[in-house]
């Protein structure tokens, strides 16, 4: 690794969540000021759930330069208290700190608007793209990573990628406990204005230290760590598998199926031709056409669309943009079975089931309960005691130990709220209404046959 | 007024500010969920400022639902502390409530986006649009207000416009501590990180009283309404007249000088032709193609824009979509006069000054110090002592005169960050570069003539 | 019950907590002002944790009133959303008001200094005194009360003392979820600046509803209760159980009991008589005597006690004053049997394990864990469904009932600090020390014969 | 100065302002657990103000690590981007770090309880005895720095008696912007619950720098600055000079007097002997008398006295106690000649002016509005530019100009409440009560003969 520009003095962005995000070297100042990075001021960190939460309406730009505060913050803690002077692999060692840093801004470059929407029906992949961004010569980023070392572009992808040698370099970045979900959660609890995701930042901190597979907590500070995965819990619980924000993605991707479908058929041309969107329609797109994406390219396409001649497209950008989310019910595998019974009688009231119902799992979602006893187990947490020894976290509390392993989501279905409130025109259909209600109690889905 | 349903059951948005917004009306309910209202959603509340606070990333839309929460808390305050039983204008006639809180709700929603800028390009003026929106029988907000009566549109407009017959009613919602400005004050504040908007809003709330002509304050709470002067006028000097963000928004005028200029010599098309701007470059928009604006729209012909031939037009776009604002010093009016050779040496570096310079005063912006004495006097503050005295707020608070009348801004000359850090190509014209530093000390433009 | 005055307009009280205490009943205003409540600004809230939690030196007075703000604002909003109209049982009757906010206010009127050691040496019970400073004509609280009814100050004994016939008024008071735990919850954390305490007040609050036996919570604010039961499950383990706090305890308890001892024998006299505690010393005392007491009247003891010529006393007195807790280490069934041989160490190293060794067990402690098994079971949390259905918290909530039944406390031995920091004088015996620390690891005591 | 020995890891004190104490030396914890030093925890930071604002229980203790937190945290700001290399004394030499992190701790140790009235009636002075601490060989404190080195005592009371050679080490702990004020400013609005003394702590921490002369701040963080001078003139007229608290303070002064009144006749004897204060009363006192006073001292000593025969001292112990404060108007030098008149009707009234009434002028309260134009100016706060150039605050900001040199306490005429809010005894006199009322309006004084 060349020698690295220290800056003379910090530079420091104010943050509603750290209060200043430190930025200490060049190489951090360049990359934020990348055209790729900055990208990220116009894509939200949380899609559609500011239809629920209307204060969540903040980029993945503010959560990367989060995710990398806390990074450094660990890195001084680490090489403060814990400095491998002599080559262990127990401790620390400082020269891994700018690899992490970098890995910890860039871990979301490859996000676009929606991803979890848009990945599914254009067939992109976020992280693919973020391991471009980072490798072609082309990039800027890639650009300022090189002045570094003609390796680091690869070390700091193989970071993201958790292929890097050093365990405690990638679990920094993506563990249980790391520094995303950390910033995530402080910060999407910070805009929503829930209290769910506020956990001891600083205590997590000082009782985090380096081992030799990774990074362990100290015992005396389980309890904190032991709240950070209640939080996430309640976070995911509450916030980020809200009903409404489903029922608003369900309508995305329905609107997206449309126009696709639409599209070849030949039927979006004209000034409501989405040129940016044009190689995703066509599955043949560039890395350079992927960058020009943003929450506001979908959202003026849907505007435009807003006088397209086919019904269900109109009707749909309307639902998405004036934000009028389908209904919901849960189901269980009992109860599935009464889905299609559901769909004939919508369909019976004049909406096409293939766009206006849905199911949708939040098992789906990225939900990352804490399980290491998952067939794809991720990193344990583990506690260390004051001689060494580790336990993991979920056989020494019992509150980790009860969610460990749960799937925390649900399944439900979708419809449209005029089946349950009706408008003057769907009067017109009462009975096909009162037969609907039948199938509904406690925000469930019941047969009405066994009552 | 024809009978107003109430909610069986208050309904509550979660906010970050308020922690709850309470929805105690259908018609409120209904407001919020026209398209119109949902459109504010897609316009920030503070334009070009989420390049210098980068958490400021919040909409119209929490702005304005913050504003009729604090609507309410007043009108809840009034109906139960100074109820007019007898029709006494010197209290509050609770059934003006339902007027206040609406135009409250709707007193933003003639904005586009990034208003300041457009509206000087374009000719729109977000007040009659407002107006329009309220009073025009084509809207979704039309048709809710008018349910509550057929006079009800324009009596909202009439509030908003300040020409409503009770003073109460129009300070609520314009004066010089009126729900509008202590809303976005903390909201500000919030987002941004910064703590200098975070006035005490309830002790304000309770110190507030209703009195003949408007809204008075209690003499025991004079110095939380001196604590929120205080906070306005910091907010402005730190954060809305922030010189960065201010060139940021020179950079958006320049491009759209530029595009505006390219249009009419018809060079934006194909492609590249900004559809849904047409209607406003022609100089020939409905209310309708206005209501199609947002800010994703402007970003997403920008983003068409980076491959334009144009040198400017595509130098400008990059510059704003990748945040790289323009550099700027303050003058004063005796050094106003250096101007033109900064310009020289500027057009001489390579650069067209009409599209890489700009002077911009921050007095032009929408400050609104509170100055009972300047020539267009807004609402006075009145201290309301225990025997019914009145007092104007500077003539008992040393700190609220002090900033009285004075303006806070400051006037600058903007330039190319260039000029002050050379990259690699404008090195050849070094010398330029350092005859140029020799006008410029400690954030100021001086006379290197003199020196 | 007689007219009760309404204060014209509210009063408040700056609370840090709650923001603002409103005071809107006279009675209410003049409880506080007796000499009674007055007393409880000079009794801390948590005891000894202040040695641990410096920030944590609130008082009891601070609480009341917390309490009573919170069962004001349940009033509130059970008047508003669920009035009792035609003496339902099922929905709330504000009659019923005054009562609940007395019996906040005075809930805990009869606290003695560091009331859990105090009462286990002197035989005092704070539920009888309390009931007493309510019904005893003598008192000024008994004097206010009168004045609503002759048979109120009964009333809110009763409702303390869980006897009064109105469940919903009982459980507002001392359940599960009660405005009393909300307030210790939010005001510890506040005070000791931990941040596990801060569950979400409003929303519960928003989701508690009268029903036929008591309180109950509406299925979607469950996840709010869960959090409040995990706050408080926090609470516990972190703060209140903190072995440092308890430490400073068993010092207190024995120093009592030294004092005792010399009583007994004679040599509490002359200028180290503790005048004030001669009555509890004789077990003799009068309801004045105990009003008399307070946190400053023991250290003010302790203080004149430093220069008495008993060695134990001068130390424990010296300890305690002077913050030098003693050590601990937890033990089990299993490892308990070893605490005589740790005893006799001790013993020689010359500490007299009467007054220098105790086991402590913070199953003693008053922790109320959510258990509805249990032999002696609390009022159970009722979640309450759309259509009505009441389940048992623990039946719905996996994280509850994870913790439900499980006891959160330790046993632990106590020891001097000198057993394993010695000092100059203790390096004499530096192979009893030794010895010592074999049976010590990671915080437990272990067997040094088996390892 | 001999080797300092650094923890091998930083002890931390959970603070619920600086979230953690970070201790990084022995010798400071070594200070923390002198019996001096415990002691401040049992004397309140803000005296009588917490019969004002419930809140305000804490103790100088939490103040006094917090003052050694903030000194901490601008050492290592200093140490980090000015170090002197070269014995610069512009810049900052790390070997002052402990020097002026002692004296930040220890600088209040010379309290005792009430201090300003204690002092004011037994001729103590905190600022001797704080010395006397630091360098009376008998202390345990003393013993502690002697660690350190031989004269670092005597170094560390003349940091604190400013006498010290390093203005920088002078100005960190006492000057116009200290550690000192900016911890209690930030504490006492914490526990107070207002939110006027919140500034901005970090941006403060970040501008200020080491210069030859002191301390600077950076033109760059003027508004920070600025915004901390208005916090403070607010928490002095809200909070410190609150006329409530200052009442209560009255009552304390004149029972002192009273008391002192009663030994010197006498009668304070038997039980009723305040031993612990007799060497004051006697005027003839040790430092290890003074270090047995606390709060806790005084009020065990006015409890025994509600016994006392004494009329006037029973009822004054009474009116402390139980939170009677006196009430007062303002008045001015024009009304100051009416106050006789005042005083000759309460006494008619029944009650003796020498003890019943006062005249308490916030002026003699140590507010020290920043005013470099003073006869005793303090250090002036200096902004320094780009270019090295100082400027003095208030030329550069009109908001501290408008504050400084302006006194912004009040003069006051207290008395007893019975004369405006009269008691069923007190209506025998209700002439005299309405004579009294014309003497009152708007909290002032006013001259009933001109109206």
């Amino acid at each position: 690794m060349s020698e690295i520009s220290l800056l003379p003095r910090d530079k420091v962005l104010r943050d509603p969540v750290h209060n200043y995000i430190h930025v200490t070297y060049q190489v951090i100042l360049d990359l934020i000021n990348t055209s790729e990075f900055q990208r990220l001021r116009r894509i939200k960190q949380l899609g559609a759930s500011s239809y629920t939460f209307h204060g969540a309406e903040h980029s993945r730009f503010t959560h990367s330069v989060g995710v990398y505060e806390i990074t450094r913050q660990i890195c001084d803690n680490f090489a403060r208290n814990y400095p491998s002077t002599n080559g262990s692999t127990e401790l620390w060692d400082d020269h891994e700190r700018l690899v992490a840093m970098c890995a910890a801004l860039l871990h979301d470059i490859g996000h676009g608007p929606y991803s979890h929407t848009f990945e599914h029906i254009f067939n992109t992949d976020h992280e693919a793209i973020t391991r471009e961004i980072l490798t072609s010569p082309d990039t800027e980023v890639n650009h300022v990573l090189r002045q570094v070392s003609p390796e680091f572009p690869e070390e700091v992808a193989s970071v993201i990628g958790k292929t890097y040698p050093n365990p405690q370099v990638v679990q920094m970045i993506s563990s249980q406990i790391d520094a995303d979900r950390m910033d995530y959660l402080l910060r999407d609890a910070y805009h929503t204005g829930t209290k769910y995701g506020m956990f001891d930042l600083t205590r997590i901190l000082r009782v985090m230290r380096p081992y030799r597979n990774g990074i362990a907590f100290e015992a005396n500070g389980m309890h904190a760590v032991e709240d950070y995965i209640v939080c996430r819990f309640q976070m995911y619980q509450q916030v980020y598998f809200h009903p409404v924000s489903r029922a608003m993605e369900v309508i995305l991707n329905k609107l997206l199926h449309r126009a696709k479908f639409l599209y070849e058929h030949g039927q979006l041309t004209g000034d409501q031709k989405p040129t940016l969107l044009i190689p995703f329609l066509e599955n043949d797109f560039t890395l350079s056409d992927y960058l020009h994406l943003d929450d506001g390219v979908l959202t003026t396409y849907f505007t435009l669309w807003r006088d397209h001649p086919d019904d269900i497209l109109r009707d749909l950008v309307s639902r998405f943009l004036d934000r009028r989310p389908l209904k919901s019910v849960r189901f269980t595998p009992e109860t599935r079975s009464l889905i299609p019974e559901l769909k004939q009688i919508i369909e019976e009231a004049g909406f096409n089931p293939d766009y206006y119902t849905a199911i949708n799992d939040s098992y789906d979602l990225p939900y990352d309960a804490y399980d290491p006893s998952s067939k794809e187990p991720k990193t344990q947490i583990e506690i260390i005691e004051q001689d060494g020894t580790l336990e993991e976290l979920s056989t020494v509390s019992p509150i980790v130990a009860a969610i460990s392993g749960k799937s925390t989501g649900d399944e439900r279905f979708f419809f449209p709220r005029e089946m349950v409130k009706p408008t003057s025109d769907l009067q017109l259909f009462e009975p096909l209404y009162e037969k609907f209600q039948k199938y509904l109690r406690n925000d469930s889905l019941i047969n009405p046959h066994e009552v």
